[in-house]
């Protein structure tokens, strides 16, 4: 069950002028399910991307990388195999796959980019895409669908919309995502697609894609484990609005940096087994840096994650976690703990007004944040992750088996 | 359930001159259960100890290391709350423990050392400390006793005893732990005393402590959380042979680190939850950190511990913990994995002649090794973790409340 998580309302989705949609049932995994989606792009886009840091990347990634300078006309995306773990034979079927897209449109192979989700290290049943490819690039599906047709784990497809005022007309970014589990993205999370119909240059869109993921995609932590197939890919189709204009492109990096932390928060929302959103944010650190490594060793501890399904404020699972988080001369003695604005510790130990049923109540919501207040700096750092229930063990216990 | 850990065979362990143990119910968190443990210790005795680096460590560790280096007479160790996230008052509190300790011993209270485990965050019940001490005073238990007494969640006590043979005589080593969450020791875990009646001079014994914890208690992880009470002690009573000669050290080292690998194996097969006990194996690697590195972001992945609890194969999930581990310049098309005999990966890929059949049956026994080969280099290391089962979120979402 998603937390505070809506399937999306297909009304409110804005088609992206320069995309279009397709859907198909390639059978790659499980029958009666649509689980490839291709995304032709108008010639004449821009496309950035960021991808994982994992050094076990997906072939994939390895070859999106590559192809993502050529001007791309299409992205072929499938669940149900990652194709990671693969070898250079994972390589050679993604490959294959770029090249029947290609060979359908019209384009060159390295126009096209193929991106994968689902079980690692198996072979990916390349022929199965290839045979679904012709319906895919036939079909005309709507932003909800396409998000339905790259889930794995998730419950609730993940899609978001918004327009922005720009100086020549109005910009619209849409966007997708899918990913619950294996979160714990280290420069993009599992897979999110976002377009705009605004005209952005190559350069712009680079740096963009760069903001937009550090704000939103690495923020996020689920179970603490980097994907291997991690991309977060921005698409700017140049059919609306100019963003050339420096305001113009302030503006439309701040629509893309909200809808990427929709899409952002929708993956933690819907994490495996979650039923708590948790807000965790560090403050008043040294520095950026030790600011997030102390808000995600809380937000990894085992101990606080079960805590919070348990909605039970055992505050000294946190302060552990804060002690553990290796921020070089931290003094215990000066950190203060909120649970949304009930103070809970002061100076390193218990605030004297403090009353569990307060802390509690607090953590009884399906959505609270916990600040933690180091007194030693002006920086501070946000990331949003979710709780360890039953259901995270059930079904990563059983899922593949 | 504990993975492969009877409890122990009281007659199996050996008492140490110059030791003697004495239990009481102290009523500190829950009725009729021994939750106080006194180990008296005879004049002359060397004692060593290693401790907790979390920064949020509890007020015993900072008196117990402050005490450590004036001859200690007794160790006073209690369960059922961790005085830890106490503040200065935990301070004070340990210290009148101390105190009282003391008095009825007729020593300086600085030869008393304090340790405490359980709840953290709660003020230290020193009351009822105070109150009980004359009677685990009088008290004379035996090592299981003492065992079962400093036990929190653990579900099996942990005693070991050894014998070596020195150059003036055969020498006794008998040690307890406690431990089952919140374990992956930074210096030591949990609490660990190990006691011997070899003569060993403070220095030697300063150097064997780290050594053995090396070893043992800093190989093991259950769930990643650092605690904020973690302490490691030797005592060398010199009521029995001395050790003094290079030779006889050597050989002492190797006693008392086979008994602090007993005891830190112990903690992990009692790990919360545990149906499991997995060594994790890196070699080949090009340091020993790195090699660490890659086994600890195995052993912490929960995908991988879930993974471990369904007895599934799921190897991406191993690849991609490798892949993320943070070794720099790590070649994946290197890596080979093994489980117990099975070759499962061959250069970051399936092995072709690995059927999957083999890794479940492997992975089927309470007990297996896995083997990650980074072949670059000629460094190893080794750890011991336990699975994340269904029984390890209820255990931690229902402890306290």
């Amino acid at each position: 069950m998603a937390v505070g998580l809506p399937p999306p309302d297909p009304a409110s989705l804005l088609p992206v002028r320069g995309v279009e949609l397709g859907v198909a049932m390639a059978g790659i995994r499980k029958a009666d399910r649509t689980d490839l989606l291709v995304m032709r792009l108008a010639p004449g886009c821009t496309v950035a991307g960021v991808f994982t840091r994992n050094r076990f990347c997906a072939a994939p990634v390895i070859v999106a990388k590559r192809h993502l300078r050529h001007g791309a006309r299409a992205l072929v995306i499938n669940t149900g195999n990652a194709n990671a773990g693969t070898g250079d034979e994972g390589v050679r079927r993604a490959l294959e796959v770029c090249r029947a897209a290609a060979h359908h449109l019209g384009c060159d192979p390295r126009q096209v980019l193929p991106f994968s989700t689902g079980v690692i290290m198996e072979p990916l049943p390349v022929e199965r895409i290839t045979a679904a490819l012709p319906q895919a690039l036939r079909d005309h599906s709507d932003w909800a669908e396409a998000a339905q047709a790259i889930m794995t784990t998730d419950t609730v497809p993940k899609a978001f919309s918004r327009k922005v005022r720009l100086s020549s007309g109005e910009a619209i970014v849409t966007g997708i995502a899918k990913g619950a589990g294996m979160i714990r993205p280290d420069m993009a999370t599992m897979l999110a697609f976002v377009c705009t119909d605004a005209k952005v240059a190559s350069k712009a869109l680079d740096a963009l894609v760069r903001e937009a993921a550090g704000a939103s995609f690495n923020c996020i932590t689920v179970d603490g484990d980097t994907s291997t197939n991690d991309a977060f890919v921005l698409v700017a189709t140049g059919r609306g609005p100019d963003a050339s204009r420096k305001d113009d492109l302030r503006r439309l990096a701040q629509c893309v940096i909200g809808v990427s932390q929709q899409l952002a928060q929708a993956v933690v929302r819907d994490g495996e087994g979650a039923t708590k959103f948790v807000t965790v944010r560090v403050e008043r650190g040294r520095t950026l840096a030790e600011c997030r490594r102390v808000a995600y060793a809380i937000a990894h501890s085992p101990l606080v994650k079960t805590a919070f399904f348990a909605s039970d404020p055992n505050l000294g699972r946190i302060l552990a976690a804060v002690g553990y988080a290796g921020v070089p001369g931290l003094d215990a003695c000066k950190v203060d703990l909120f649970l949304d604005d009930v103070k809970v510790a002061q100076a390193g130990a218990r605030h004297a007004g403090y009353e569990e049923r307060e802390g509690v109540a607090a953590m009884k919501k399906p959505e609270f944040t916990l600040r933690v207040v180091l007194n030693r700096g002006t920086a501070d750092a946000t990331i949003w992750t979710c709780d360890l229930s039953f259901d995270y063990v059930k079904i990563n216990a059983e899922y593949r088996t």
